[in-house]
C-alpha cells in the first residue's frame, strides 16, 4: 500500500534499563520496516533516561527533558528499573512521573490469546481470552500521597493515600465505554473493591451508572478485584472491556499477561486521549536485569506496543500490518528458542511482505 | 483415639448470609463427628448476624454482641453479604469490624492442591501448589480511613488511606517467619508493591530484613504483587510462605483458590496469635446469593476451616483427622455432583472412620 505523500512523526525513544534497549531496538526495526509503505517518516530522538543517568547525574527526569518530550508526537519506552537503584526511585521519578505529567489517564492493556500461543490454562482457546483492560493512570494509590512518621522506630507509621476524583474517574470511564461500544460484545465490567474501599468504590459505581445512560447499547456489570483475578484463571470469557483503578489495573493485567501467553507478549499504551501531550507506548514487562544483555528477551510485547502506537497516531493500516505480522509469527513460532533480534528480524520481514 | 477426659470449648457460630448457614451446618456436622473421639465438647452459641438482622434492626454488630463474642474461645463464620444491603455495610460493619476488634492480625490462608482435585492450570501437580499466605488483617487499605468531599459534584474527591505501623507489620512478619521455619522449604516471600507504595513497602522491607536476622534458617525474598499473580499462574512452585498486606493478601488468595481447585475448597483463619481475643475461622468464599438455598454450595472450604479451628485450639489430632477425611473425599470425588449435605455426610462418615 504505497503512498505518495509522506507524514513526519516526531518519535521520542526511551530505551531505559535492562532489556529495555534490546527490545526497543526490535520495535524500531519493525517500525522502520512498516513505515515507508504507509507514507510515514519517524523523526526520532533518543533520550538517555534510567539507571545509568541516575548514577551519573542523580537525575531521573530533568524538567528540561520533560519539556522536550512534551514537544514530541509520541513516545516509545522500553523498561525502567535496576537493582542498583533503590526501589521506587526510577519508577516514581521517571516512569510514573511521565504518566502523571503527560496526563496518561488511560493505561490501555489488551489481553488477547493469539492462535498458536501456549497458555498455562487448560481448556482455553484464543476465543476465550480477548479483552481490553482500561486502567486509570493518573490517580488512585499511585499518587505518591502519603508519608512516614517516626521512621525506624517501634512507633513508625507509614501511609499511602488513594486519591480519586470525579474528574479523573469520569474521563477514564467514558473512554472505557467508547472502547466497549466499538467492540462486538459491548460489555463493560467495573473491577474494584467497593465493599471495602467504600469511598472510592462508590465514586466509581455512581460514575459508571451515570455515564451508562449515554451508552444504552453497552451492558455493564461489576466484579470485585479478588473475584476478577479468579475469573481470569477459570472463566476469562467473562470479560470484554474492564475499567479499573490504577493499582487493580496493574495487578490484573499481569495475570492477564500470564494467561495470554506470558509477559513477553503483553503490550500497553499510556494514553492521553485528549492529546494535550504525547502518549507513551511500552511493553508491560519490566527491565528484567537477570536476562539483560543476553539476547533472551522476547521483543514481541514491544512490537505489539509499536502497533498500538501506530493506531494512536492514526496509522491504522500500518498498525494492522504489524499485528498481522506478529500474529503470523506467533502462529508458527513453536517451541524453538530464538534470540531477541531473530524475533525482530522475522516480524520485520513479514511486515514488508 | 478415645480419650477419657473431656475438654469444653466455647464455640461461637455466625452462619451469616446466603450459603453461609448451609456450609456452616456441614462444618458443624463434621465437628460433631470428630469431637467425641478426641475428648472435645463444643459449647455452641449461634449468633444471628448478617443481612436479615440488619433489615430487621439496622444493626450490623451491636456492642453487646461483640462483648459476648469476646468471651468465647473460638468463632466459626459462614459468609457475610447480600445484594439487598448496600455494598460495604455488612463487610465493614460486621466482618471487618470483627477482624479489627478481635485483633485478627493474621489472616492465614493455605493454598494447597489436593490430589485428585482439578486445577485450571495445565501441567501442574499437587507437589507444585503448596503454600501458605500470611495476610495482614488489621491495617493497610482496610482501615476504613478516608472520606469523600463534595460528593456527587464534578469536584468530588474520594480518598482511601492505607495505614501501616511498625507494630502491626512486625507482628505479622514474625508470625510468617514462624510458619516458614516450621515448614520443610523454609522460604518466606514478601509480596508488596514497594516501587510504587514506597512508604509502606519500605516499612515492610526494613522489618523483614531486621526480623530475618533472628531466623537464619529461613531464606527470604521479595516479589511485586503484580508479578506474584503471574507466578501463581505460571510458576506456583516459587512460593512456600508469603507475607503480604491486607489488600494484596485478599487478591492473591483468590487466585490461590482458583489454582488450587476453586473457591469451594479455600479455607482461612482470622487469627489472634496472642490469644487476647477469640480467633475466627471462615471459608474464603462469599455468601454466593445466586446459589443460596439450593444445596449447591461446596462445604469443603468450611470443613477445612474447621480443621484450622481445631489446630488453633490445640486439637491437632482431630484437625488431622478432618484434613485426612477431606483429602480422601477429594481424591475420590470425581465429577459426580453432590448436594451440600451429601458432601458433609461423606466427610463426617470418614472422620468417624
Ligand atoms: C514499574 C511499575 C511502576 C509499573 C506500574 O506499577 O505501573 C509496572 O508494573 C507496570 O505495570 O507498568
Ligand atoms: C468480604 C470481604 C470484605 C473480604 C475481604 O476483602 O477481606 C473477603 O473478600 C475475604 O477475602 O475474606
Amino acid at each position: 500500500m504505497a503512498s505518495s505523500s509522506t507524514r513526519t512523526v516526531r518519535l521520542a525513544v526511551i530505551p531505559g534499563d535492562g532489556i529495555g534497549p534490546e527490545v526497543v531496538a526490535e520495535g524500531l526495526k519493525v517500525l522502520d520496516a512498516v513505515a515507508p509503505a504507509h507514507g510515514l517518516v519517524f523523526d526520532r530522538t533518543t533520550y538517555d533516561l534510567g539507571a545509568a543517568r541516575w548514577h551519573r547525574t542523580g537525575e531521573t527526569l530533568p524538567d528540561s527533558v520533560l519539556e522536550e518530550l512534551r514537544g514530541q508526537d509520541v513516545i516509545l519506552l522500553g523498561a525502567v528499573g535496576d537493582p542498583s537503584v533503590p526501589s521506587g526511585v526510577l519508577e516514581r521519578g521517571l516512569l510514573l512521573r511521565l504518566r502523571f505529567e503527560l496526563d496518561h489517564y488511560v493505561n490501555l492493556r489488551p489481553v488477547k490469546l493469539f492462535p498458536g500461543v501456549k497458555t498455562p490454562l487448560a481448556d482455553v482457546t484464543p476465543d476465550d481470552i480477548d479483552m481490553v483492560v482500561v486502567r486509570e493512570g493518573t490517580e488512585g494509590p499511585y499518587t505518591g500521597v502519603g508519608g512516614v512518621l517516626r521512621k525506624g522506630t517501634p512507633q513508625e507509621v507509614a501511609t499511602q493515600e488513594s486519591v480519586n476524583t470525579a474528574y479523573g474517574v469520569e474521563r477514564v470511564i467514558r473512554y472505557a465505554f467508547e472502547q466497549a461500544a466499538a467492540r462486538p460484545r459491548k460489555k463493560l465490567t467495573l473491577v474494584h473493591k467497593d465493599n471495602v474501599l467504600t469511598f472510592a468504590g462508590d465514586l466509581y459505581q455512581r460514575t459508571l451508572k451515570r455515564v451508562a445512560t449515554e451508552y444504552p447499547q453497552v451492558t455493564t456489570d461489576y466484579c470485585h478485584v479478588d473475584a476478577a483475578t479468579m475469573f481470569f484463571v477459570n472463566n476469562p470469557q467473562r470479560f470484554d472491556v474492564i475499567v479499573t483503578d490504577n493499582l487493580f489495573g496493574d495487578i490484573i493485567t499481569d495475570i492477564g499477561a500470564a494467561i495470554a501467553g506470558g509477559i513477553g507478549l503483553a503490550a500497553s499504551g499510556n494514553v492521553n486521549p485528549d492529546r494535550t501531550a504525547p502518549s507513551m507506548f511500552e511493553p508491560v514487562h519490566g527491565s528484567a536485569p537477570d536476562i539483560a544483555g543476553q539476547a533472551k528477551a522476547d521483543p514481541t510485547a514491544t512490537i505489539l506496543s509499536v502497533a498500538m502506537l501506530l493506531n494512536h497516531i492514526g496509522a491504522t493500516e500500518a498498525a494492522r500490518a504489524v499485528e498481522q505480522a506478529v500474529s503470523a509469527d506467533l502462529a508458527e513460532r513453536g517451541t524453538a528458542v530464538r534470540a531477541t533480534h531473530e524475533v525482530g528480524d522475522a516480524i520485520a520481514k513479514r511486515v514488508v511482505g
